[in-house]
C-alpha cells in the first residue's frame, strides 16, 4: 500500500511536486536535477534540498512507518542540472529505520542527509508550548516576492514580525512570526513540510539592518505530527515562530516551531548558519 | 601543532579521557571499548557516546578548525566491549569541513553521526537570549546520584527545577535548569561540552510523575563558543537549561542551552526521544 507521503513522489503537476521528482537509477540509487523555479541566491533553495533528501527515503520500498528526524548538511553548492541520490538504510529495527542519503554531482558530495522514520503509536499526548495569540493568515498581508530569489515566489508568506520588512528599522526583532504555505497552494505532506522548515528569513538581516553574506550549513528537523495531522492541515497555511541564540565566530543558530492553524505542532526546526559581518 | 581538543584524545587520567581514547586501526578506523564508569541502563550514557563520535574526528590528522554542529543518530545499543569507528571526511571547503562517523559492532552500525568543523574567525557578536537569573552553583545543593545509572557519577549535577526530584509533585515543571561538571572536575573542551549536553534527565520523567522507557534516538548540537572559550570555564559547573515542546505517538523533543558560568552561550542543543508511556 502506497502511504500518503509516497503518493507525493509521484510527480505531479504542482511545480513542488516537479522540483522533488527523480527516477530510479539502480539499487539505492536515483537521478533528479535542479529545479529553476526554487532558485536560491547560489544553488537550490535549501527547504526544496530537505524535501528531495527527506522524499528519496520515504519512496523506498523498504520504507518503515513515518519521518521523526531529519539532519540535512549543505557541504557545497548544488550546480544547475542533474544530481544522483544515494539512498543506503543504516539500520532497521523493529519499529525505527535509519538513513543516509548523499546528493552527488561530478564536484563531488554537494548535501547529505540523516532520516530517521518509525511506526508511530498513540501514546500519552502533551505540549509544553501554547499557541501564540497572531492574527489569522487572511488578516495579514502578503509578503511581495518580486525582486527577491525565485524560490519565495513558491511561497506565500506573511510576516508578523522578523520578516525582510523589518529590515526597517528594527534591529532588535527578536522573533520571526510567519503564516506559510505552498504558492500555488498544495495540500502538506512531509515532504512540503521539511521545505517550509526552511522559509524563515535569516535572522540576521533584521538584526544587522542590511543582507549580508549568508547560508545554511546544518539544519534539523523533527517531526511531531503524523500523516493524518498534516492531511488535516490541507492545503492552509502554517504558522512558524522561530528565534535565534548567539551570532559569533561568523555562524548564528536558529530554531522554530510550526504550528497547523488548529494549533496542532507539526514540527521543530532548527539550523546553523554560516555569515560575514 | 596540536589543538586544544586533539590533545584530549591522548589517554589522561581522568575516567572521561579514558572512555573516549581509542587506537588507530588502519586508514579512518579507530578501536575503542565502552567504559564501564559511563554505563547507562542499556549500552552506554548518550552523552559519553556523543564525546566519542565527536573525538574520532577531532584525531584526524587533516582536522580543519573547531566543531561547529554535531548530531548523533543512537541507531542500537551498543553492547559492552569494543567497537570500531569509521571516520570519513565528506568534503573539505575552504573554512568548513563535513565529516561522517560511524560505531560498528558485530551486529552492524550502532551510532552514526555528522560533524562540521570550521576556521572561526572573529565577526559581529551579539545574543536573543539573556543569561537566566539563577543562584550560583555553590548555593545549590548536589543531586544525589546513588542508586541512579553509573553514568550519572561521572557529573556533578545540581538542579533548581526540572531534576528527577520533580517527581514529587510537580507534573507541570516546564523547564529544566541545572548546573554540571564532570566529577572530578576536568577543564571544559569540546568533547567533555558535547557529552554535557545530554546531562538533562527526560522530561518526561517529570512530567508523568514517573520513570517510563526512553532513549534519545538523535541529538544535535550547535558550539557557539571556540576552544578559548571553554578555556576560560575551566572546571566550574556550566548552566543548562532545557524545555520540551511536544509529547506524542511514541517521541518527543528536547531543547536547551549551556552557559559558561561568566554568561556566555556555549552550546545550544536538541534531541529527540523515544518514549514509551
Amino acid at each position: 500500500m502506497l502511504s500518503e507521503e509516497q503518493a507525493a513522489v509521484v510527480p505531479g503537476d504542482h511545480v513542488f511536486d516537479q522540483a522533488i521528482a527523480f527516477r530510479p537509477a539502480g539499487a539505492g540509487l536515483l537521478t533528479g536535477a535542479s529545479h529553476p523555479a526554487y532558485a536560491n541566491m547560489v544553488g537550490p533553495y535549501g527547504g526544496i534540498i530537505a524535501a528531495i533528501m527527506l522524499n528519496a527515503v520515504l519512496c523506498q520500498e523498504n520504507l518503515l512507518g513515518e519521518p521523526v528526524s531529519l539532519t540535512v548538511n549543505y557541504a557545497a553548492p548544488i550546480a544547475d542540472g542533474d544530481y544522483t541520490l544515494q539512498v543506503r538504510t543504516v539500520r532497521t529495527n523493529r519499529s525505527t529505520q535509519h538513513w543516509a542519503v548523499e546528493l552527488v554531482q561530478d564536484h563531488g558530495v554537494a548535501v547529505f542527509a540523516t532520516v530517521l522514520t518509525a511506526i508511530r503509536r498513540d501514546t500519552w499526548e502533551a505540549s509544553d508550548v501554547t499557541f501564540p495569540q497572531v492574527p489569522a493568515a487572511d488578516q495579514v498581508a502578503p509578503f511581495p516576492t518580486q525582486g527577491r530569489a525565485p524560490w519565495a515566489a513558491c511561497y506565500d508568506m506573511r510576516f508578523m514580525s522578523g520578516g525582510p520588512d523589518a529590515l526597517n528599522g528594527d534591529a532588535t526583532v527578536p522573533e520571526i512570526r510567519v503564516w506559510v504555505r505552498d504558492q500555488p497552494p498544495r495540500p502538506l505532506d512531509f515532504p512540503a513540510l521539511a521545505a517550509i522548515c526552511d522559509a524563515f528569513f535569516p535572522m540576521i538581516y533584521a538584526r544587522k539592518q542590511k543582507r549580508v553574506p549568508i547560508g545554511t550549513v546544518s539544519l534539523t528537523t523533527y517531526f511531531h505530527a503524523n500523516a493524518a495531522e498534516l492531511q488535516q492541515t490541507g492545503t492552509r497555511h502554517v504558522l512558524g515562530v522561530a528565534r535565534s541564540h548567539r551570532y559569533g565566530k561568523g555562524f548564528f543558530d536558529q530554531s522554530g516551531l510550526f504550528w497547523s492553524p488548529d494549533g496542532v505542532l507539526l514540527a521543530s526546526t532548527h539550523q546553523v548558519i554560516y555569515f560575514k559581518a
